[in-house]
């Protein structure tokens, strides 16, 4: 089955394609193809193409609508060196990333009623559900009626339970759908997957911590999230390349008596705070590290403060299993540092959690870095939502092709 | 030594007369005379006292000021049948409650300077500090040069490590000085102290749970608070009785958004939630757990809520702590909800705590309810804020008897 899938954020768009014969190979297969957009100016984006036979493509695209960049990118599908298939028809499923379904439950085929209600979440995600709804759009023009399915990174937490999807507020925000979603559904579903596959049994009491420049905890129990630190939007929970995260909301009551307005809250809290906020420097732990080591103190706070935070919602996490099993480190700080992986394994050690120092810091991909004696396991895993995805859409297609069959012959 | 202490809330003032021969007597003594204000309008007052002798005093004040009503309340010490001492000059000290004392470290003697402080810190708590001024100047009218102490409600926070103290928001925030300075020291303080003499040992790792109508938990770290669930603003952390506690700060952006003021959303989070926001019934947790008996639906998600929130914030402060060797619970739930208690305790059982059911169910007071085989040691102490107080009068007079004369001969 061959199988695109786009994956649109706000400022960029990648695409890739996979040939996907089995639900669980030992490791993900690379995809035969992948594309992505990133746009500089809101007419102007840099297009780099890649196949897994190794050409390569890289495109400056000027003047340019979205919608005509994103087909420019598609038509690299089957056209010059990057061409991986003969023809469209060859694509037997396309599956996107929408960034908010609410309290949709699961992968969903694209019918005219779910792109409503992808529509109808935009205010709750404006710049990545819109740009969700245009990939829709753009491939059922130029594909006609091939199967879509929209994956939803609140998916995986829908089911939480009530107490850890209700704010404490005044009741009505019950009413007004004032409630926690969570997000990075399809990271936090494929790790707690991939960790199953990888110890070969389920696990009770999983933490899984997504920790790019987004960043959230959630709180797995049995293969299901209980419990997640992002809520009713992304700006909840741990601190961010850019967001502060949880803070007092007394505060913004204060800055709003001192004047500050919605659109510069919002500016402040998502895109001034955070580690970028705090070290003056940036929202690369990598950058801060950097400037660590030359004697930086606002970069040494940023770091610590991280972890501080980190080290706090992690504790709300374990309460809400009533301890742990299993800790998932993923995402590109997860992944790739070994020093914030050290710290939070060490805060956990009077729980017994002991990491190999060798194996953690030797650039660990799918493996598990705790010792033998380790009360609990330490995985590594390299997040892959597009292959996620690609999943979600075979699940679809193999469960319910007579439904899916149904939905496009309506 | 007699003390005279003041403890000015918001719509109640309470004083009481302490007679103090030691600092530290097995059980805290009971107060000569116990005065209370509850103002039901601005002008409309209800007078209560009562003497250890047994001595009762109710009354209505109608049409005074709060000045005029302080007044006749203070003079019941020494006149009618509430009469407890022949005259003002048998006071030697008097202590005041000040809520917010800003980063000032411990409790003070009371100087112009210090008034000032007390003053400038007005905006961050508008009707306590206001009244906590009041009493102070009217105490200087009436008795002159008697020696008084402020007793700051955040003093026991002063000194909590940068990573605690600061909001993963802009740098500049710091200089602004929007930080967890943490409320309910004096009760945090109380208990910790407590908590060392009723076990008859320094813990290493302490959270100190203030269940009252507000709500607090710190984290004390061999008698030091390194970390406190109020923040910037007593709406941080817990829900409590009509309090939020923390939510998505993405809450309160979208509610600008669609028109709200700061005073509305502080009304909103501050007064119609928490315990009565989602019970719509009552901030008591006992009528909570009335309905709750009745079938009462809403009133059960509040209870699970707080519950949930509870323990959500136990797990950052025993992360905090790397573990934890004694709990204490304290002021009205704390004290008197053994439900409440018992729940929050089996969500500890994977750290080896078990509580004594039925030492958790005999109203236990300054006891441990904990086996003898638990990992940790479970207290249920009654705070004492007023004899907390009394006793830091206490320490500064004996302490720095020269210092205290000195600020008075100024």
């Amino acid at each position: 089955m061959k199988i695109l899938v786009l994956n649109a954020g706000s400022s960029s768009h990648k695409c890739c394609l996979y040939k996907i014969e089995e639900l669980f190979p030992d490791a993900p297969p690379a995809p035969l193809w992948e594309a992505q957009l990133d746009w500089h100016r809101p007419d102007n984006a840099a297009l780099l193409v890649r196949t897994a036979a190794g050409e390569k493509l890289e495109e400056e695209l000027l003047s340019v609508s979205r919608a005509d960049a994103l087909l420019h990118l598609l038509m690299t599908l089957w056209q010059g060196r990057t061409q991986v298939i003969q023809n469209l028809q060859e694509i037997d499923v396309v599956g996107h990333r929408v960034v908010h379904g609410g309290q949709k439950y699961q992968a969903s085929v694209v019918t005219d009623e779910v792109k409503d209600e992808i529509a109808s979440l935009i205010p709750l995600a404006p710049t990545h559900n819109e740009a969700n709804l245009e990939g829709i759009e753009i491939i059922e023009e130029l594909l006609g009626n091939v199967p879509q399915i929209a994956v939803f990174d609140t998916a995986f937490h829908s089911r939480i339970p009530d107490i850890a999807a209700t704010y404490p507020g005044p009741y009505n925000w019950i009413e007004q759908d004032i409630r926690r979603y969570g997000f990075h559904g399809i990271s936090h579903q494929y790790c707690t997957q991939r960790t199953a596959q990888i110890l070969g049994r389920e696990v009770e009491r999983l933490i899984v911590c997504h920790l790019g420049n987004g960043a959230s905890l959630t709180a797995v129990k049995s293969g299901r999230s209980i419990n997640t630190t992002m809520g009713y939007t992304p700006l909840d929970g741990l601190m961010m390349g850019t967001r502060s995260g949880a803070v007092d909301p007394g505060i913004l009551i204060h800055l709003m008596r001192q004047g500050y307005s919605a659109d510069q809250l919002d500016q402040m809290l998502n895109k001034e705070s955070g580690l970028k906020g705090i070290s003056g420097i940036s929202h690369d732990m990598r950058e801060i590290d950097d400037a660590i080591a030359q004697g930086n103190k606002q970069a040494k706070l940023a770091r610590d403060l991280y972890l501080h935070r980190l080290q706090s919602c992690l504790g709300s996490m374990l309460m809400s299993l009533g301890g742990i099993d299993v800790i998932v480190f993923t995402a590109g700080i997860g992944e790739h540092s070994a020093g914030v992986r050290a710290e939070i394994c060490n805060a956990l050690a009077f729980l017994g959690l002991k990491i190999d120092a060798a194996k953690n810091n030797s650039d660990p991909v799918d493996q598990d870095i705790a010792t033998t004696e380790s009360s609990v396991r330490v995985l590594v895993i390299h997040t892959q939502e597009d292959w996620a995805i690609a999943q979600d859409c075979w699940r679809c297609l193999t469960s319910y092709p007579s439904q899916v069959h149904q939905v496009l012959s309506l």
